[in-house]
């Protein structure tokens, strides 16, 4: 019994992975439990010691490569120069395997269940660490804030949605500017950066929403 | 084959009804398509002359919805002065009993697909109406805008994130405050409108979200 609970947590983690290459292969939707079980080599009662459900399977996998993200961050950040961390946060690329798969998993399943949980916990699960760094830019006078964890909700919302496509359809160049305008403008008045953190910020979002459209167009043309 | 033709529309909007009546009843997930199909008295041949999917006849459920409540605001509009109608479209209540039964259900429903796809059709299709709106303003100078697309985008984006608890948990009046405070900055900074509209828009804004906490926290004590 003892040695059950010593490896629940590494067993779960496997079966998760599992779980992942099932969904790739077969698309959530079509995946059965009953494929699940199957994958995972347990009986049905062993499986529901695990996970009472396919969603709360979905939400492990997805909280998984999320969790996994963060921490990777929250690792690396004590290496980044400090000014850096808020833009090394929002706009570096995920290194890690699993977090891959599924972000291209998730984008190229528009419209389902799993792009649209996956859009909420890339809004929400940065959340903590993002508002951290807000407070050390306030501390250190870097930014100016009266409310750091509103202000790290708002930027996030609307960092998501501008790269997302869901909400906002991609359009020409021109729309894609004046949304990065209207975000740099939220910046600007919630956390009052000085004028040449504003600027590097617009040069650093362009380049990202400018190669993240090359390869959202790459996709399209390989599809068609 | 004229007459099929011309019954068409009217019959296929018959069929959303009873489809949102079935999905109240037993909810999306647990509604098979042969429930559908017989709740609509059609065979199998019959039904797919209409929809090609039960995510088609949701998807239809929800235009439907949506498009009723948008179309109610562009009649009412001309009789609403014109300083209130961009406030009117964003914060007054629907009196539209089919939008009404499908609003309740979404929010019923939290992190279905029913959900999140209303939430996404909430910022989405008010949008070609509010620049409208917006453009207008900026005709007669009481806003002054640059891009009033990607301003009612932007607006739009945070009054339903806002409302919805799905992405920004409720939290306490202090948090609720400062997201408004925030919207307020964004609205200030993008249309930039005179100060007494921006004092009007803080006291709606306030009592509106005041009135959908009320009875959020109603219908949780009801549901314990």
């Amino acid at each position: 019994m003892a040695r059950t609970q010593k490896n629940f947590a590494p067993r779960k983690d496997e079966l998760v992975q599992i779980a992942l290459d099932i969904f790739l292969e077969k698309g959530y939707e079509r995946t059965k439990i009953s494929d699940l079980q199957k994958a995972f080599g347990l009986t049905k009662g062993g499986m529901y010691h695990y996970f009472s459900s396919k969603e709360e399977i979905l939400d492990e996998v997805i909280d998984k490569g999320i969790s996994e993200i963060i921490d990777s961050f929250r690792r690396e950040l004590p290496n980044v120069p400090e000014e850096d961390r808020l833009l090394y946060l929002l706009f570096s690329e995920s290194t890690n395997d699993f977090t891959n798969r599924l972000f291209q998993y998730a984008s190229s399943d528009t419209g389902s269940i799993v792009s649209y949980k996956m859009r909420d916990q890339r809004i929400k699960a940065p959340l903590p660490l993002m508002t951290e760094i807000i407070k050390q830019y306030v501390e250190t006078g870097f930014y100016t804030c009266d409310y750091p964890e509103e202000a790290a909700e708002i930027i996030l919302l609307v960092a998501v949605n501008i790269s997302d496509h869901t909400v906002w359809p991609i359009g020409d160049e021109k729309k894609q500017k004046n949304r990065i305008d209207n975000m740099l403008l939220i910046w600007e008045n919630c956390v009052h950066p000085p004028q040449s953190h504003l600027d590097r910020l617009r040069e650093i979002i362009t380049n990202y929403y400018a190669q993240m459209t090359l390869q959202k167009d790459a996709r399209t043309e390989t599809e068609e």
